[in-house]
C-alpha cells in the first residue's frame, strides 16, 4: 500500500429531488463506459459519489496540473454532454453557490489524515 | 501515481449544530497527534473530513482486514475518547440510524471509478 501524494482531493454536493431518486442510482447502475474513460482522460482518479437520503456527495483526486483546463475539456465532450443531459434533471443545487452554472457545489475540507 | 487496491471506501455523514460549527472547525486545526496516530494505528488511510453547510462528511480507506475489530480498538483509546468528548456535543446525527449509538453514520457508495 503506497501512500505518497495522490493528487488534489476533491468534494462536492448536490440534491436529488425524491422522485428522481431511483432514476439517478439506476443510471449510475449502468454508467457509461465512454464517461468514465473522459474522465480518467481528464486525471481524474478514486472518484466515488455517495448517497445519504436525498444529498449526494462526490469525491475524487485530481492527478493532472490544470484542474480548469481539464474540466473544460470533461465538459465539451459529447458523449458527457449526453450523459449529463440524462442526470442534470436529477440534481438540485442544494448549498450557496460557488461555481456559477454548476449544480455540484465544491465544499471545504476541515481535516485530512493521509 | 499507483493505482493499485486501496483499501474500502466508507463514507459516512453528521450533522453540526449551527452554534457549534467554528468550535468544530477550531478543534480540528488543531487536531491531536495521537488521534491521528490511533486511527493510522487501526489501519485508516486517506480520512477527509469535509463540510458542506451544517453537515459534515467523512471519507477514509481502510486497509486492513477487521474493520469492526480496528474500530473498537480505537473506541478503546483513552486519548481518542477524551477527543470525542470535546467533538461529541459539536455533532448531531441527520440520518436514518443504522449503527445504535453512533453519531457519524455511514452512507451508500453509487458508483466509483478508480
Amino acid at each position: 500500500m503506497t501512500e505518497h501524494h495522490r493528487g488534489e482531493r476533491h468534494a462536492l454536493v448536490v440534491g436529488v429531488p425524491p422522485e428522481r431518486r431511483e432514476e439517478y442510482l439506476d443510471l449510475h447502475r449502468h454508467m457509461w463506459p465512454q464517461v468514465e474513460q473522459m474522465l480518467r482522460a481528464a486525471n481524474v482518479r478514486n472518484y466515488s459519489i455517495f448517497i445519504a437520503g436525498d444529498t449526494l456527495l462526490a469525491y475524487y483526486e485530481y492527478i493532472g496540473d490544470d484542474h480548469t483546463a481539464d474540466m473544460r475539456r470533461i465538459a465539451a465532450d459529447p458523449v458527457t454532454r449526453e450523459w449529463w443531459r440524462h442526470t442534470d434533471p436529477c440534481q438540485v443545487r442544494i448549498v450557496e453557490e460557488r461555481e456559477p452554472e454548476a449544480l455540484w457545489q465544491l465544499i471545504d475540507e476541515v481535516w485530512h489524515l493521509p
